[in-house]
């Protein structure tokens, strides 16, 4: 049985549906959520990522005291991922770095749509980090914020599809990664959407995949690099305990 | 339930053991594996591969046929992945593309460890067409053909150990991709020796994590872009059925 | 006196003019052709390709067999390209790989246009290999299958003339590259058309180029590096004599 | 009169020597210091630089408040940048980016001497990021822990000289920057030391490099892209204020 | 005191301005100005360029000798660059590669905006040899020649403000660099004409930013490396002195 | 009858054998050959470089007015290759550009081995610009003036033999270029001598190689593009005529 935690690195409790990430449990997989108790409403810039980072490490550490076999930490910025790789024993993986490489695997060059203009930065900066900026067509935005999303879910439809059908002609993608992980769902009307305006590409859904990923690797026994991420010399933190 | 029908692109019955496929399965998930009926007895070159090609679309069209969900191809070549993507609407998967997608999630760099230097050129090729060659550390030969690697599996893990600390301390690699499928079940032997060594790094075996993967794929309802994969107008093939 | 032997690998006899051929041969050089025995009518996908690479293989141990001092794989697809260099002494070279070459020789980068949709990732992908893909500004099809191409030879021109001025005004191309070879004979009236458009970029007609840069190869005593192509271990391959 | 304040990332209040920092005055140019209230004792993983951030922030946000005309990070992790550029509407720049582009511009090559093998990821990540990994010749470190490396002197200069000598002459390094901005004052005698052993390269120290592009980007009225760094939209911090 | 050099690579007395280039003095740094005696009247294309050389070294030379601390060349060709920093001991900076050093520190990319067409490729080669062709977003040209941008100061404002948003709109550049050094003195109008257009980016004028930035070197004891540009041998030079 | 032009860019009557030029000869091709009137004595460095692209020019239109087809540079660095290219109408190269693309198509990556090491970084420039900066495996030099190198031909053999051994086996060369035209002639031997040591690796001789590569050009009808080298507008060059 592998126990998956997704930490929401937000402290805004409605952020996040615990059913909806509870229906991807499959046989042999239990997922269990927390949120940080102390950091930004939600991420949409580099400001408020540097928030999270406290609260993330200290909930995925009790994570893996709960036992959880791995990690993975609910926003595209991939906040925190290489710090908890570093302080962790076990698996733990960001939906940015995940969705890039599955979306590369599956197609020429994918483009990436998100919330807001301010992540654009960062989302290509991540991408040359993953080394995978060879493969990003575009980075495009709907310019609604995160936690506006879902309050009219037809015009998140059509927003996102608009982007994606221009990250498809206009930029050449060939598939398609959704950018802020508050599009939990979105991918299959829009991959069928796509499909039926004569633009067959595959929408990249990242909490789901970033899900099964993390359970094809824990049953593939692989854990991230202590080479790339050795454990940190114990030392005093000031006013973080 | 997912059907991963493995095909080994070779005409030689004996190469891959069923049981150790099956050993994968796992609940929800069902191997199934097939043999080519005409191609080369093992696949240590381009010219090698070049036979395997009319007989492995041919299987995989037989494994769409049975009901596969996906199909893996299993050769470090990738032999026929992306003519298998165009003609099948099914998910298939290489595990060189897999295995180094998964390696540069796990670490900085990667190198590979395969078989003999006749394959250096076309795993260097191969990581230049998945947009990889930046995180592609080096690749390297333990130079025994594949029909001979299990003659001696004492000095097979020897050799290999050998190469992966030269990838490590010379050539910069914080994972390891073994570079021939025929080195199932040689990862976490190899894991374990390069951790007592002081060397901790992951070695990714490229079979299990390429069913993990496709796994995870299906669970996540993608398949391969038709945008880059469209599917080939019929036409007629001389000699081929 | 130079013989060089160009392999059309499609068993569509009436496909390439052999007088065509022959008016590329000048003093000291004589141009030989072959069609495969069994194999796709036409090449418009890596399924299709993936049919003519045994017979295409067999036709280049033939070219050898009969002096030919370097062989031409006639397909933008360069299929069986390497597996021929591994396997034969001779020189073997491939439209696309040696046109992207001088097209990059020739302006600060070049964008191919091809017949169809399908082949636009293989190009790509090609392009990637050759480590060329920073010099190619774009790949743009016609839409127009190559068992029709010679159908209406005015429209041909007007859509190849509107596609490569598209590629140089809204891709920056400063020269083409036809991503055919069955165009073979179209760049000049092209290159003079764009140039009357005041867009004067050359436009390189692959099979003539890979010929005369054969000839060039040839006379400079140049072969593949054994080191990239080394030749293959002698196996049983069923089902191919 | 540019008033620039360094921000030590560290509650280590004597890391660092204000008059160390106040020699790099000239005229026109103002130096003030300060240290965060809250953070880890030193930063030598990306673990440690995850608890910098909030304070890092509140302390660049103090020194715009004081007249600061730019704020520069005492840490080649650069952590922070990008959210203080974000949220600050004075200039900010970080000694790691800086140094990177100013040893690229002074030779063909660089390498970068650091610290410890846990900053290694890092610092290639960030060059990766800046666009600068095609002239990063290699990241080398000395093993000795941030805190302890003013023990000796001696012991300091000769292990940089070791790592210079063997960037310079194995990985092919044509100029050093020091990957640490504890290394402050070392440049000079290696720079010295490099040139008698026949190796004439630039050392570049991060500080006083990053401090005089500071007061030349200031001169010459340029400010980080608002169109890369947008200001954060206001919203609800929890647990920071 | 540093004494800094600025040498207008052409044998146009009137092109520039002495007036504008000491109002860029400060504290502690002393602008000198000469112009070549055999050279072209202005630098549009590589040809041009060719003639500049000579007598850019001799000028160079005349620097050193009058005791210049660095060398500025006047164009953003950056001609006789490396053969200046072979043959003096002295700094020398181009302001090309100066300015998208800097520009690629301010933004996630840069334009380049330039005079004519003639130096598009130029240009372009030119950051792929500072390796910043990952941060080039765009080169793009007003097309008025050199000698005639000072005819209409409103229409040239016009003129680049046009390309300027073009370049960000449609490019995806973050921070641009003026294309030509007889732009000195536009960049603050055009910032703050795209800032009023909601298109807030930095606009870097080359020579001030290169004269403040040799300011920077030279603060921070940096020369070019030796290793990449070694004292040249001496040789008979037939037709020069 | 395609008449070829090379121009020794030089101010050195006997650096250059025309009778081996004209041993290059063959039906349908025509070599002639001119040295510069004024320029350095021989090209080991940018700065000498900048001295020969007045007469370089000068010599090229003359070629073009005498009625040659063709015009090379006999110079690895391709000094004045630009220039020339905008200046004429006829076909010009560089043997560096040339070999370098030549030794990309003949396997996976290749190294330049050349004189001293002052033409090092101007060699990974020229790559940097042709765009195979990843074919590139390393530029290697035997430190031997260039007005030595045939002092002691079997040292001369002995020492490119050494660092072609060592550019295969440590820097992983699959293809080797001759990185000074006054190595012309040594490519045969040695490799065959690599051969012998079971290197089997091609070795182009740039002037050969660019000569034939010419040839083929002009049978191709392929000019350089005018969209990458347009003619520069006529205006007064001081001191040149």
């Amino acid at each position: 049985m592998h126990h998956i935690r997704i930490i929401t690195p937000c402290a805004t409790p409605h952020l996040r549906s615990a059913e909806g990430l509870r229906a991807l449990e499959r046989d042999g997989m239990r997922i269990t959520h927390a949120y940080i108790n102390a950091g930004p409403a939600s991420i949409e810039s580099e400001f408020d990522a540097a928030y999270c980072l406290p609260g993330t490490i200290r909930s995925a550490l009790e994570a893996q005291s709960d036992g959880a076999d791995a990690v993975i930490i609910d926003c595209m910025g991939d906040p925190a991922l290489n710090a908890c790789r570093e302080r962790l024993d076990i698996l733990v993986l960001g939906p940015a770095e995940t969705s890039m490489h599955v979306a590369a695997m599956l197609g020429l060059r994918f483009s990436i749509v998100t919330v807001v203009d301010s992540v654009v930065a960062m989302l290509n900066n991540l991408a040359s980090v993953y080394g995978l900026s060879h493969k990003l067509a575009s980075v495009r935005s709907i310019n609604v914020p995160v936690l506006s999303i879902h309050e009219d879910p037809a015009a998140l439809h059509e927003a996102l599809l608009d982007q994606c059908k221009r990250a498809i002609t206009e930029d050449g993608a060939h598939s398609i990664v959704l950018g802020c992980t508050g599009f939990f769902g979105c991918a299959e009307a829009l991959s069928s959407a796509l499909a039926r305006s004569n633009l067959p590409v595959p929408v990249v859904d990242p909490i789901p995949t970033t899900v099964y990923v993390a359970d094809a690797l824990l049953s593939s026994r692989l854990r991230c690099s202590r080479r790339t991420y050795p454990l940190p010399r114990v030392k005093p933190i000031v006013g973080f305990d």
